[in-house]
């Protein structure tokens, strides 16, 4: 049995006892019933996703952040040079990164995958050096992707999320980097979702208006190419379209399904990896919470069709695992109400008449 | 000179050199320019606001929670008991409440102030005994306050935040508590804007459709009885439909700007006396940051005639500083951007074509 399908089997949903328990719990505390908003809901979600009640603390807390660049980058589809992927990459082993500011906020540690950079990338602290190749293939010309490419990128993803969990980790967060990894994005978000390119494809890390119609070209050539449809093996389609940090993420979020931990979904490139994982495993949607609503239209189409809704909400569209390691806080909040706010009773506070 | 009258004079608009110096550094760091949304307009304001770039971190953080009694609770505006404000400020001082959950969270300290609690509320670390009288009086049959009464509240409130910024707090946090206390925010909201007092009601901390549609005919009374209109002083405004816990947070914010730190301002109270203190001292909101929006209805109306967008966005209508509490970390988080991000020069990354 391949390590992909060990980890899709050993999936389960969330508890449905332990979130009776949480949604029981809620209204025994001292605030009105209902009053914390969405951070009822998700803490209710932490029990049913860690299976008990109050959940556990959801720290430590890892970002993953998976990098590679994409054979599409040929196209010109994006105005940054290739070669920021690589750059990109050392700066965030030297923590002058957003995700390395940020994770210091939140104090959480942040480990690079190197999962297909076409740049050398020289061994330091927090690299995982796993290279499937120097860069996807371009998909306007054939898949991005051979099958045995993608099947070795997911199982590093899962092999990232199982060392982070056996590690300690109790929280997972999807980061990503990967010059054009928009384009790849976009173009699975068309195909699981059905919707148009020109209606999920938005400007990335920023390019103008014939650059962006150019971008949806190429997005529709290549799905015309690898002849991809909602219908399409899930797989096919990641081997079509995708990029090798679309599947480590697809991985990762598999294998933290299978170990029962929830992870935070950044922006669009995760949101599209998701759409390719419920697709081949639909209860690991349980343990996914969305971080936020980045500006790139293919994340909002793609949240929908996953049925989550953002914590946070900033108009950022940085990429890196950042609007999700900005909602870590909020994560954690939610699971403090359920284990230290006072209950009515214990505080000798009078409820509503 | 009185105590408010210096504070005033004290207030000076935020820093236009150090916005400027914040805005050419964000286009110099490693992201594309304005990829962080909101985050780089709030990192670019708290420059202005400590009037230097990068800004120091905001930290350490004070929530300030004003809990107070109101006379018009016996009009049967809200479902709770009055002795839940006493109740409750003994679950802040033990610490079970949710704004302490969150303050652990943020890593924040809370300071409790009676300013005017109806029952006793014994001396403990934390609290600020400053009870101006147990409770307001009934709005809807003159004012709530006395004009002595007004001025000795706004000057524990600017006392309270002189002490914080002589403790060293660098970010302060508005909190309240107050069973009614909506009622009274629904009041001076629809006093300073204008609006309805339908429009600008809500269902605080859980009412029904009757007790709702009884809470605007109260407001409508006490607007009316005390003769208010947008044209009103607002001290007299204050004066007639406030409360302590409002007259309190009036202080803290204008004593904030007086000391160049920012707020952040939590839901509907907060926005309420907000609008007292801008009507005071125009300056002084360069300081605000509006943490987020409350469902109140009254708290969205406030926002958008101080122009202000909040930063968290959940649904929530607790009260006692807890939406505000959540900002915290984005609130750092903006200005270690400015502190913390490597430039494209010295990480060696190129910039766009």
């Amino acid at each position: 049995m391949s390590l992909l399908t060990e980890t899709v089997a050993a999936i389960t949903s969330a508890s449905i006892e332990a979130m009776t328990a949480a949604e029981e719990r809620q209204s025994m505390l001292t605030k009105p019933r209902g009053s914390l908003g969405a951070l009822e809901d998700l803490g209710t979600r932490l029990c049913g996703m860690y299976g008990e009640c109050p959940p556990p603390m959801p720290e430590p807390v890892t970002i993953a952040v998976f990098a590679g660049d994409h054979g599409v980058h040929a196209q010109g589809v994006s105005p940054w040079p290739q070669e920021v992927t690589t750059q990109m990459v050392g700066n965030f082993l030297a923590g002058g990164a957003v995700i390395n500011v940020f994770g210091r906020q939140v104090g959480a540690e942040v480990v690079v995958i190197d999962i297909g950079v076409a740049g050398d990338v020289p061994a330091a602290a927090g690299l995982i050096a796993r290279k499937i190749a120097a860069g996807t293939a371009d998909m306007t010309r054939g898949p991005a992707m051979t099958p045995a490419q993608v099947q070795a990128a997911i199982e590093v993803g899962i092999e990232v999320a199982k060392d982070c969990v056996a590690q300690g980790s109790r929280l997972l967060v999807t980061g990503d980097m990967g010059i054009a990894n928009t384009t790849a994005s976009a173009a699975l978000i068309s195909v699981f979702t059905g919707l148009d390119a020109a209606e999920v494809t938005g400007r990335g890390t920023g390019i103008d208006t014939p650059m962006l119609a150019h971008k949806v070209s190429v997005i529709e050539t290549a799905i015309r190419i690898n002849q991809l449809s909602p219908n399409s093996d899930p797989l096919a389609a990641l081997a079509g379209v995708g990029g090798f940090e679309h599947a480590g993420v697809v991985g990762y979020l598999l294998a933290a399904a299978a170990q029962r931990t929830p992870v935070i979904l950044d922006g669009v490139i995760a949101c599209s990896a998701a759409l390719v994982a419920r697709a081949i495993a639909p209860d690991a949607a349980d343990y996914w919470i969305a971080g936020h609503r980045s500006i790139e239209p293919g994340a909002t189409a793609a949240l929908a069709h996953l049925g989550l809704v953002p914590l946070v909400d900033l108009g950022m569209r940085l990429g890196e695992g950042s609007g999700a390691a900005l909602a870590v806080p909020l994560v954690q909040a939610s699971a403090r109400i359920l284990r230290e706010v006072a209950t009515f009773d214990a505080a000798g506070v009078s409820n509503k008449e």
